[in-house]
């Protein structure tokens, strides 16, 4: 993968397509066939962590594995067959093969009475079930008859899968991207994340960077849980964090403040929001929601915030099978990842310089770094920014900052600042 | 005194109707009796503080008693009467029984040429002199003639009467509440404060409490200026105050927050006028009002408010004959003491805890307090009570700030923290 | 002088009527005859630094001056003459005396396209270069011809003169103000800076002061990097500061915060410019416009801000022929000077005394502070500005802050602060 994806090349959206059919879960084949597909475009390492391994206060549970699964009529035909759509199947059903009425059927099945027309994705991780999801209108078709119900999947010892890759940079200190890797065949939640979040890590592996960068695959809540418990010892190197996911839609961006509220990854993403062209929504933090409540918990408290583009839950076609391709596009996923592009940008400038010279301004004409006679409009703002940067360059104020402060585009003060250091004026 | 009042039973208005004939003042019979009443309702200790003890900057006055007081013309009619209107005596008057012109009597003579038909309320605590009251359209009917004017009072050695109820909690750190019970004959000014403050503490008696409340019922200033004197080693106690009267008017509540401005006391304060359905006033500390002056001393500087129904001095009827029953209702009475249980709900929620899973999430799954399939609605505030429990009980936060935070009502905030408790998984 | 200016005395426009001739630069005998105009009024102390001292990251230039400049068409006839107006002459123009055709004239032929008629200002100071001001209407009347060109100018060896006058007060802790000197016939931008600080420094020789006060009239940058380099021990002393200029303009107020921003002369003017009924401006540090550039600089980082009556440049006469006698007036010159006069009574009010009776209220009454009965209307402001100064006399409120925080007059506000010390309640 080289150069940046345009809105033609539908290099994103290709990606969700490809990824669409698994049914992944938080374990399982699903998922690592997920991994697999990622890395063919960028180098994440795979780690599986066995079943019973304990991750802070919880336990790696059995692997989940399903081959089919469907409900047939007494007149033999698949009325609900997994093959067709996999958020049929109650996510981490135990196995069953029974034929039923349809009175002992009904508790294993589940719809939406509000939205009859759609499947619902449930699942039921900790607690031993089966069950099938179906649209209320099908549910309200069924008769009484005898139905074989078959779920052909197994609930043993195995591992939970996750990725993981780290980007080295300049410096040691990390920014964090996280995105979600645990739900079967829904578009918007989680494959947009996981699509942009791949060409996120693809661009940034293509260019020189002050930070290093650690992009996290991986299944919702234990995955975070697990990646923490085996990496406590590291996570003070987190200086910025984003979890990510629901990048799909052409809606409005929504940033989630980290716990802290005021961390400067808070600062960056609100900043770079308010620079775009189109509303936004900046919430407090809330312990709940994505991973971010994992690594906002009291005790980690990292600096990591949440940013989708839509609330979480706050869209009608939320956990549903109308979560497809009907819902994004690629220029929503495009546009996200150049927001994610532009608060890296900044994340990048969030770097501070000492001015030799505090003491009144240097002489910058004397260094062939001012216009004398004045008067060319192309130079003002270059000559501008060389003020900002000497002024402000105090060992307290990053050029990221310094483009907060200033309202110039941190391209510009990045390029005063990297001519003021060639002339050795800050350091 | 069982149970809550209720608007029909009037008992917040039928103790007022008790304590208005007697003429109170900052020593003597009427505040001596006022408490004495107070205590047939709660429990308080009544101190007599003597005439020339040194209290801070200040002595005990003189005490004043006063059984008869009147001004007749020649005809021997009693055209202003004590026994009538205590109001008609200038509070405090040395003793007069002389007759006299109306150019002598006049300078002792005082209206309100603004409101002519109110009769107003005066003092003169602390230079001696003795005059009377009247409506200023009775003013202007006196004719030149020789008055008999008899005030029958003393002024002499005696003592400064206050009343004090402490009622202990779990903790010995203090919630402070008081009143001022100086003022003869109006409704609103002061004894709405007396009977509500009388309600409020009867109900704190029949509850275990987290604080401990002390309820102090003091003639203004020389009261509070007294009771510090005497208690100055203990007001670091105070942890929480308020200082009130005028709760007895249909309008909307004033909160005069501490000197300190951001104490516990005034952010409680004011989250819960806000939550209330109607509108409220919230002012900085001003050195003028009530006994917060005292308390807000900056050598004292403690976190008390002021919560009144209406600013200070700011109604037409303030410190005259018309702060009468016509003011007053039973339905505001009540409406302000169940904003002051509000309050307490609020102090009373106003504890930490420690999580002790504070990494990551613990798995509330496996201790039977999560829902596993989801979709029970009633179960969904009450997890949602328990993230935000347990990811802000980092010691630096209290179950009520946590209400604050989530916007959840302070008393599924302490279920959730009482559940959480009793699984051991909060300190 | 004494006694204040009024407006039909033309006080201050006449000053600056004597001013305007004279060819004031960074450098030379305009700026000396300028400083000894001033020293006429105010006891000024008069610097000369030598050409080539190094200051800061600077060195003083050579020194520039001129007696006479002019083109001459071949007719004879002067077509554009420096005695007619001074602005004709590039600033700092090297000496030229040369016959030469429109093409070669024309590269030292400056003019504003977009303001036909009017004459810029020009200066190359640190690149030798000579020309010629003109307006673009007359450019577009130049035939082509051979022109005689004469700058009777030198730029030698000399020295860089600036003025000083240090008021010394009660305190030795400063208020600096400063205004630059070095823009030729320009009314608003400087004259009108020159003339009200003469009168304000004037007003302030003639009474008691705190704080001691310290005029700079210096030439912009150059200058101000010459005083901070030679009084780099005693910035320290600076506890407030304004660089100010464009005081002519019947404009609105613009203050320009330090670059601390809370400073409290940022707090000092705010309040005062809010007080006045006219609409106002406050902007952040910039690192662009006066001197607070060198004074803010952020290895001084002083609490210097920049008060004019409009914004740096932000007027269209700015830096014109047109910034003249039309624009400028006594009555605005006036109200600014009140202006700087309310700043400078709010400073010398920004002392703090300590309550010493700080628990409870002192008794007023008994040391004759308070009238008793009350009513007086005349006295109750009084009245409560004690309460304010005793409540707030806590060693971290001054009696400015206590007069923003009450909304009470300084004046009143330091009228009691002094009856309170008299009774030694305060100290």
């Amino acid at each position: 993968m080289t150069g940046q994806p345009n809105s033609t090349e539908n290099n994103l959206l290709n990606f969700i397509r490809e990824l669409y059919p698994l049914c992944r879960s938080i374990t399982g084949e699903g998922s690592r066939e997920t991994l697999r597909l990622i890395s063919r475009h960028i180098p994440i390492e795979i780690h599986e962590v066995p079943t019973g391994t304990k991750v802070l206060d919880w336990e790696i549970p059995n692997e989940w594995n399903i081959r089919d699964a469907f409900i047939k009529n007494s007149a033999g035909s698949r009325i609900i067959d997994f093959k067709k759509l996999n958020l049929h199947v109650l996510n981490y059903s135990s196995p069953v093969n029974a034929k039923m009425s349809l009175e002992e059927l009904r508790p294993h099945l589940f719809s939406i009475p509000e939205k009859p027309s759609l499947v619902p994705y449930r699942t039921s991780y900790y607690s031993e079930n089966w069950g099938f999801c179906l649209s209320h209108d099908q549910l309200g078709t069924l008769k009484e008859d005898i139905y074989e119900v078959l779920i052909d999947s197994d609930l043993k010892k195995g591992s939970l899968t996750y990725g993981e890759l780290l980007i080295k940079g300049k410096y040691e200190d990390e920014v964090l991207i996280t995105t979600h890797i645990c739900h079967p065949s829904l578009c918007n939640d989680n494959l947009s994340g996981i699509s942009v979040c791949t060409f996120l890590a693809a661009s940034l592996l293509e260019q020189n960077n002050m930070w290093s960068y650690r992009f996290l695959f991986i299944p919702g809540t234990i995955g975070a849980i697990t990646w923490l418990a085996r990496n406590e010892q590291n996570v003070h190197k987190i200086r910025y964090g984003i979890v990510t996911s629901l990048l799909g839609i052409d809606s409005i961006f929504t940033y989630k403040r980290s716990r802290i509220g005021t961390a400067q990854i808070d600062r960056i993403v609100e900043y770079v929001l308010s620079k775009r062209s189109t509303p936004f929504k900046v919430v407090n933090f809330i312990p709940y929601g994505y991973d971010e409540r994992q690594f906002c918990s009291p005790g980690f408290n990292l600096p990591v915030g949440n940013l989708t583009r839509v609330s979480f839950g706050e869209y009608p076609e939320y956990h549903t099978s109308a979560d497809n391709f009907d819902l994004i596009s690629e220029k929503a996923l495009l546009d996200s990842l150049n927001a994610f592009r532009d608060v890296i940008r900044h994340i990048e400038g969030d770097v501070r310089y000492m001015n030799q010279y505090p003491k009144g301004e240097p002489q910058l004409g004397k260094r062939g770094l001012y216009d004398n006679i004045g008067g060319r409009n192309d130079s003002k703002m270059l000559q501008l920014a060389f003020l900002w940067v000497l002024n402000y360059s105090d060992g307290n104020h990053s050029l990221t900052e310094i483009s907060m402060l200033s309202g110039m585009d941190i391209d510009l003060i990045k390029e005063a600042a990297q001519m003021l250091k060639e002339k050795n004026l800050i350091k």
